[in-house]
């Protein structure tokens, strides 16, 4: 049997593999990762993103716990760099969710950045298809919360979670402000630490001062109040309720306006990444004399690289 | 006159205004961007990247101070969101290097990372270029040394500088693994705490162990051996040296097979990535009926992106 008819019966060994070959790149599977997007669409995929030290993958650990306690199926594609399932690929498998090791339900993949010139958009967001496809219910996308490329990730999903913490240094606070905006609910990890109300109580003046709803029903009621979640992955608190907030996002989500807008703008990212991936697949395998003839007269600052892209990108029909 | 002529005779408000149109992203810009980019080429330009708390901003303003104290004009573009300069135009210019302030040898832009969609490394590497056209002889660029792109961005120089400090999280340790073979020059900041020396002496071992030299000269000496530069931002110990440092790598650089290979790559990224940028502008600027036609199709998984993004680069000439 093929992989892609393997992996819409739910097996992971198919899944694996078909997340090794998008992950590797080759041209000849994007037909098969095409099939699989199509097939894709059921599962609820949650961009779960924070600053360094605020304690991200704990507390995935501990809502994939919370998931699995409802029977429902839940996938991770980690690209934090300082996750221990990324960390797990970049460290050498140090560390792993050993009391979940053996469970069918859950499935966790972990992406390291290092190295990959590019293509991490093209990894995470084919293997979150792939484990939708493959009937998970609940897909979590991890990534450190600074780069441009992993920021963009995590808003590639139906709920965005920001992650914050109480008592982290002033770089990671400067660093913190540029992805608050992006959340449909705010998470503050280490609430058993005293000072944790001062961080809640800050994020509630900073979205009661903002604009906190894009948008609107018809009675002119927000669809979407973002909430601050308190969590503690050492006493378990919060967890629950955390995962009930993700659901009603979800039906929010997917009974109103705000899902079809999410969806367009996620699609139009992608599309815009794929052809991305493409541009940067040949332009960096072409065998052309032209090409390296163009790259060697731009390292003499010959010709200018805006003069060249133009001719390269002439013919593109946009 | 034209910005551009003014900006050759070293005109600094011209230099202001071409980098906001550069930033801006218009496409009016870009022949006097190439123009600009022919023109440069002269001044030695500085990647500084490392993990958010290694100081790095600081130890950018202790080594602008030792440059100009030789007479030598100095540029430093900040796109690390920690940094005080980049921080400034995030939080609001609440920092400025006072000293520094009124000296003409000196400019320092920051551009934010927020809310920038992809057009980093296009606003970064041509405010590069403007500073260097306007004949600066040193220009650092600043990253903070987590994100894709904000890697990339300070590999595409002349000599890359790793800072690393002593006393950093597990967590920001890991983020750490994957920037630190890029590095021509190491440095450990914070030298003045006794664990210093730690950071230095697994640096060494590192280097040991490691493959530390990609390039020999004909008498198969190693044409440049990474070293590791510890320098103190609060006693000012090590920055004149650090600085000799990085003026030994330029001349390596300068005299030796190790400029054209690295020249190369960088021409490559730079029209990749010049490429990269019209294909985002057309694309997301696109009022083409067939392309808001294909988003939709997609976001309703009708069809998949791979699909149409083949169809979108059928014509592109690689």
């Amino acid at each position: 049997m093929e992989l892609f008819e393997r992996l819409l019966k739910g097996d992971l060994r198919a899944a694996g593999r078909l997340m090794s070959r998008a992950e590797a790149g080759a041209v000849e599977v994007r037909p098969t990762l095409g099939k699989i997007y199509k097939a894709a669409g059921k599962g609820h995929i949650v961009g779960l993103t924070g600053v360094p030290g605020s304690g991200k993958s704990t507390l995935v650990s501990k809502l994939v716990e919370a998931i699995r306690e409802d029977g429902r199926k839940v996938g991770v594609i980690a690209i934090d760099p300082s996750s221990p399932f990324s960390g797990g690929s970049i460290l050498g498998d140090r560390i792993r969710m050993s009391n979940l090791a053996m469970d069918d339900g859950v499935y966790i993949r972990s992406m390291a950045t290092r190295g990959s010139t590019g293509g991490l958009a093209r990894s995470a967001l084919a293997a979150v298809d792939i484990l939708d496809a493959a009937g998970f219910d609940i897909i979590i996308i991890e990534t450190v919360g600074v780069g441009q490329d992993e920021v963009e990730i995590a808003r590639a999903s139906h709920s965005v979670l920001v992650v914050s913490a109480p008592g982290l240094g002033d770089d990671v606070q400067a660093i913190k402000a540029g992805i608050l905006e992006i959340a449909d609910i705010h998470v503050v990890s280490k609430c058993d630490r005293a000072d944790a109300n001062r961080t809640i109580t800050d994020l509630k003046t900073m979205l009661a001062m903002g604009i906190t709803v894009s948008m609107k029903n018809m009675n002119d009621k927000p669809l979407w109040q973002v909430p601050v979640v308190g969590t503690s992955s050492e006493t378990g608190e919060g967890i629950r309720s955390l995962l009930e907030t993700i659901d009603r996002h979800r039906d929010v989500h997917r009974s109103s306006a705000l899902g079809p807008q999410r969806l367009r703008r996620i699609a139009e990212y992608r599309t815009f990444k794929t052809a991305e991936d493409l541009l940067r697949g040949r332009f960096f395998a072409s065998t052309s004399e032209r090409v390296a003839a163009m790259v060697e007269r731009i390292s003499r600052r010959e010709l200018d690289p805006f003069t060249a892209s133009d001719e390269l990108m002439s013919n593109v029909a946009l």
